[in-house]
């Protein structure tokens, strides 16, 4: 691990350890922090040595700041719209040494094929906003309502940009809530991203699934792998073994 | 419990207890025997009091003869095309005294709407033949085969045909194999069949899912409830409290 330069650290964020090869990140409590749900999709992708990766809507940057360590991903981009999401993550980077690695860009997901080209990407992730634009929400400007609404993007753009970006048979990784599973799927389809492999996650195993992973290919056929469940807790604070040893907490 | 009369027993028929009620059916092991899948279908079923209700493929009638003891449905019509297995499942019909409220009758689920009219059943439920035409197949005419692959209807006929018997706002429940859920789903809104309420199987708590359980609403708005895992055993051979409680195993 770099020495940490101190410089890079503004009024009020926090420098956490991600529990991962001595990786950093900053985070501001006021603003949004990432959650298990980023965390979870980092498990859950599988990519080869060498591809070049876009994140979508990389809030902190902490699914190419863990992919880094997690893939042997030869370069990772991500793309974020608030730019002061996008200098925070770009200054995490830079703390962990990673410029070489990470480019962080401050533009829009709905922009994303115009910014870099169709068929540019062998690899798309993306944690999006959950809910739909409108449902209980304070304030549009809020940078964490931006990040869990979908003021500034909807799954669609999403969906339709992971495909233009991507090579044909290139994959797309990203996390959800399983109530909106139905759109979800007729709009990856829709996108010729065909889902390949479906992990959902169960926060005890007598409970409702509260997200759920997907995995599509562009292109692909039609056959689906449902995984086994993760689960998170075995009983309120203990977490079980797989996500102790897999995900560090 | 009524009294067995024997003479509805033919050669090689084997007369189960469906730890129910007091519930029989008469299976034949050379042909199709009923599994779990139908067992726990009847426990995801849920509907009202009075409900006129149709299962589409009943094979040796387990969901219509479930559903008498686990509903208030007023009427249970099975629809089975192979002629040995309607004659059986009429038979068990008779042994349990339930002809007043069940009716098995012989038929071909593609002509569905055709036989019992548009918009004639508040409910419908199917088990159908999980396979694709053609994967792996022995002999088109055993009975079987004919069960577990989808030789005489495919699901596009099944979701189609549900629909068409359905009423505006009717409930169509399902069991299918999780690698065909994309299919499944993309197949079900064409036809108007919005999926309101998922459960995953799972043999165990640490395996892939192996059954889905999918109840949808002909014409019901976009919101999907997924449920808590039903898993199946806690070690191999020693079935979980749920399964051994809710279902008799």
């Amino acid at each position: 691990m770099p020495e940490i330069d101190k410089g890079l650290i503004r009024e009020g964020e926090r420098l956490d350890d991600l529990q991962r090869n001595g990786l950093v990140i900053l985070q501001h409590p006021n603003r949004f922090c990432f959650g298990m749900d980023a965390v979870f999709l980092s498990g859950f992708v599988k990519i080869k040595a060498g591809a070049n990766c876009l994140d979508l809507g990389t809030g902190t940057g902490i699914l190419p700041l863990l992919l880094s360590a997690k893939t042997k991903a030869s370069h990772l981009v991500g793309l974020e719209i608030q730019p002061g999401s996008a200098d925070m993550a770009a200054r995490s980077v830079a703390l962990n040494g990673l410029t070489d690695r990470i480019d962080i860009r401050q533009g829009d997901i709905k922009c994303a094929t115009e910014l870099f080209g169709k068929g540019s990407f062998d690899a798309v992730t993306c944690n999006p906003p959950y809910m739909a634009a409108g449902t209980g929400l304070a304030n549009p400007e809020d940078a964490m309502a931006i990040a869990r609404h979908e003021i500034l993007c909807s799954f669609e753009d999403v969906a339709r940009e992971a495909s233009g970006v991507l090579k044909e048979g290139g994959q797309f990784f990203l996390v959800h809530r399983p109530f909106r599973m139905t759109e979800l799927l007729l709009t990856l389809v829709r996108y010729r991203l065909e889902p390949k492999r479906i992990r959902y996650v169960y926060p005890f195993a007598d409970r409702e699934p509260n997200m759920v992973l997907i995995a599509c290919q562009k292109g692909g056929g039609r056959n689906l792998i449902h995984e086994k469940p993760l689960i998170v807790f075995d009983a309120p604070g203990v977490y079980t073994k797989e996500v102790q040893e897999d995900f560090g907490f």
